[in-house]
């Protein structure tokens, strides 16, 4: 009989999410550890394995398991490596073989990918992507991250880190500089952050009445924005339209490159619901070639954010 | 045992050149036809079937022939059909299942797609892209077409027509007019029409002195720019700097897309050598996100130039 569950393991900055998740993307249980108490990885994998075994253990056996997906800041998938990641407390400046040393450890295949293309992979197998061969989703989070899928497999490229859409540049003079060390990338302006920004520049550089000149301009996120367009506030309003009218250009150039059936958007900012989206597709169709005019579809994410990450690394241990 | 040769044909709006060529990349034999003596494409299939049985059974049997691929403006590699082709007399406004009525016709397999991706398969084939499974051409003639190579195919996308990187923005206010009727396309600077565009733009709005004043300001083309620049003329020099430098800029945004192995220049600004590579390559590392500075090649293509068409083309057809 086929093994019926697969392990999703999502290794952000402070924590490490594990899930157990079925075939139809229902994550059955799951726990989570911290991932920045060691500067060894050797210690950290054997703590996360330990943490596997455990939750697995529980309810079901490893033998029921086909294998782990996991989507992790850096992580090379042709390699199985973690590469200079220097946001995990063991992971800078240096190749980690995570994928080898997880295998070595609990004995189960392994597999490995950045946090935004398990997310394509999480979309694809259980969400608003099942049955497309050719899309991109986009996470708006603190960053702006992409995977890109074609003839329903994600683009990794030449070197395995195709896909860091949130770097293309939208703004070629004086633009934001962004923690890529460029100038202009569209994530300097349309993640979370690039909301909050865009709200001080307006704040700073207008005396349109606003209910965020309430809030001292070093603390607005964009949850005050969202909060504050939602009441009706006309600047929140437009900080939405500036952000999703940048989205909107910048897909119509994704477009022109791989002519993806859909545009998935994931993240925080998505809560935003048509206020982003509206700007967003108007902005894209007024900057298509008129081929791809209205025919692009642009999506919400149909993964429960919860679970989001833990789905879509696990998604990849499908293919195992 | 295998049958050794295939044959090639690349359908412009004038002219249709045909070739039979072995698998070495040598074209045997070749000739061409008129494609706009007609305005009915049953006619021309008709035409065009005569003329390759002609050229192969001159020298070699049709059963010695795997297939025919076809390079073709607005070809669509997925149904094998020509789409809405304005630019071909008899292709205007409708969908002409070519490949079908070829094969009809013929009684071969036929293998289409359009003639910037039918260059990148030249390539791979047998030019400066073999053993690549990740690259893109970029063909800069009157436009700029693209043919972008993941995973050692080709990027085709939902709809057939992924890869226009000739259209994305590269100007975002105040750019000029491209034939496809956006604005600040990469075509309406980076092509040949494009530089001779510069060309105008900056003699009329400087006083610097130049060699390209003794032409009438709209005769000047690429050519006349590349051969001032050759005699070291300071405005034309200017003028590919420019040129190269808003292709290297849109270079840097292809790569955090694709991550390509290398990028392979093709078409006649070419023949400026130098004069653009310089600036494509100082451009495109400056824009790149750290971890692919100098390490994206960026190389003209090993196709000769007279038979690359048709070589890209007939590349096609050993898929088959």
């Amino acid at each position: 009989m086929e093994k019926p569950y697969v392990v999703g393991i999502d290794i952000g900055a402070t924590t490490a999410k594990i899930g157990i998740v079925d075939a139809r993307g229902n994550v059955l249980d799951q726990t989570a550890i911290r991932s920045n108490d060691t500067a060894k990885s050797e210690e950290f994998v054997s703590n996360l394995c330990d943490a596997v075994k455990r939750l697995v253990e529980k309810s079901y056996s490893l033998s029921d398991v086909r294998g782990i997906g996991i989507g992790a800041p850096n992580a090379n998938y042709y390699n199985g490596t973690i590469e200079n990641a220097v946001n995990l407390t063991w992971g800078g400046q240096q190749v980690i073989p995570f994928a080898q040393m997880m295998t070595d450890c609990i004995g189960l295949p392994v597999r490995l990918t950045n946090d935004a293309n398990a997310a394509a992979v999480g979309e694809m197998t259980y969400g608003a992507a099942r049955g497309m061969k050719n899309f991109i989703t986009i996470t708006l989070g603190t960053g702006v991250g992409s995977g890109i899928v074609v003839n329903g497999g994600v683009l990794y490229g030449h070197d395995g880190f195709a896909g860091e859409l949130g770097h293309v540049t939208m703004v070629r003079h004086n633009g934001r500089l962004c923690g890529c060390g460029k100038t202009g990338c569209l994530e300097a302006y349309a993640s979370a952050t690039g909301v909050a920004r865009t709200a001080r520049e307006k704040l700073e550089t207008t005396v349109t009445p606003s209910l965020l000149r309430n809030i001292p301009l070093e603390d607005i996120t964009s949850k005050d924005v969202f909060e504050a367009a939602v009441q009706g506030d006309e600047l929140a309003k437009e900080i939405f339209e500036f952000t999703g009218k940048m989205l909107g250009e910048a897909f119509a150039d994704f477009v022109v490159f791989s002519s993806p059936e859909a545009i998935i958007l994931f993240g925080g900012l998505t809560k935003a619901g048509d206020l982003l989206m509206k700007p967003v597709v108007q902005s894209m169709n007024q900057n298509l070639m008129p081929m791809w005019r209205n025919k692009i579809k642009v999506l919400f994410s149909q993964l429960k954010e919860s679970d989001a990450a833990i789905l879509g690394a696990s998604g990849l241990a499908w293919e195992l």
